[in-house]
């Protein structure tokens, strides 16, 4: 059996700006807090981490009500609708998303989280720097959570990536039966990033998970922004 | 460290109507094909077996181009979008999801697969028998492979649950800081489905996976046609 296994990494410190990521998790994954990592390994990192440790966390006047809808529509590129204090938007990275993710939970009190400028970019330096310190070829999802249409609740996506695909292409690929496959483009990187939502829990202070046993054959460049993000032009919903 | 395993079960037959999953999968649970199943564990298990075994494959005329058509719209109650051959449809339970979920890949020719009719129940009958044949307590997630908008690539998700949670509420909740918590249900059931689905892949014939390490907190009766269906009224892109 081929199985995967999912482990959390505990008791990172609260980042701060400049703060090498690379290196705290580095320093988590010692067998005890986080697994000792090695080849193949998907490190997970959330989002929030990553905006705290690039800096991209901003003041916020936590007693103007309308500071948070200023600062939203600053960061989103389009508003698709709104209601009360929702605002679902489009970011400048071409996300479709709550509040164009600017957060407020897990942040000081006045202050808000911001999404990386270029998450993909986020990814290949957690993973660089990982691979320097450590001399293991591995992968790295930023992950955030959205909530989506249809459906309640949100569940984990991938915003970066480096060395794992984002999306994996089964278009020519039969079925078990030797049918060409209809569904051809699964999102791999999401998945991998929903998975390790399982072990972190919103309120449980676990920033990092490792996926571990994942499809080698996934283990390639990639990059949420190209693969993942669909252009408008392809989009029924915008 | 808590961590989650995921277990592929293989070997497990060509699934026919009538056959009895819960059954199968506890026979392919053997410690060899699948991991010998214990409490809190949740079983993951794809539409399209359910589909097959509940008898929901229906004659489809091949050389009709228009045959699917049809029956994609039988199948609907409204259909969203039209693009090409591409139907974004609202099915009975309530799901969004391309042409209703009529599904033509891992049949014969001249079939298609249709959604179950109550996937939760399908989900509970599976579950009951697994408690029956193997006195554990454990849950079922049914799963299928939906596409989203904005987002390039499917995802599988869950289309019925039984003895975990569907949506985890973390109203109330409060995060590392003490803050309260801004995001605050997390769809579980369809995060464990694609976490599943990244032992299954889609061309290797791999219908089931066990996720083994879940929160015990989220093994509750649940629903997704109770808890993730969001009603026309709350949704904002109907």
């Amino acid at each position: 059996m081929r199985s995967l296994v999912i482990h959390p990494v505990e008791g990172l410190p609260e980042v701060q700006a400049g703060d090498g990521l690379a290196a705290l998790v580095a320093g988590a994954c010692d067998g005890e807090r986080g697994p000792v990592l090695v080849d193949g390994d998907v490190v997970v990192v959330t989002q929030k981490v990553v905006s705290k440790a690039e800096g991209r966390v901003v003041d916020l006047d936590p007693d103007d009500p309308d500071a948070r809808r200023r600062l939203v529509e600053a960061e989103a590129v389009r508003v698709l609708r709104r209601r009360g204090e929702l605002l679902v938007t489009e970011t400048a990275h071409g996300f479709v998303c709550a509040n164009a993710g600017v957060d407020l939970s897990n942040v000081a009190r006045g202050r808000a989280a911001l999404l990386p400028v270029d998450p993909d970019r986020s990814a290949r330096r957690i993973r660089d720097g990982l691979r320097a310190t450590l001399g293991v070829e591995l992968a790295v999802v930023v992950s955030d959570t959205f909530g989506r249409p249809w459906r309640r609740g949100a569940t984990d996506v991938a915003i970066g990536c480096a060395g794992v695909a984002a999306v994996v292409d089964l278009r020519g690929g039969t079925d078990a039966l030797g049918r060409s496959l209809e569904v051809t483009e699964v999102a791999v990187a999401d998945e991998l990033a929903a998975a390790a939502e399982l072990v972190m829990g919103k309120a449980a202070s676990v920033p990092v998970a490792v996926v571990r046993g994942v499809d080698g054959a996934w283990l390639r460049e990639s990059s949420v922004g190209a693969e993942v993000v669909r252009p408008p032009a392809e989009d029924l919903f915008r």
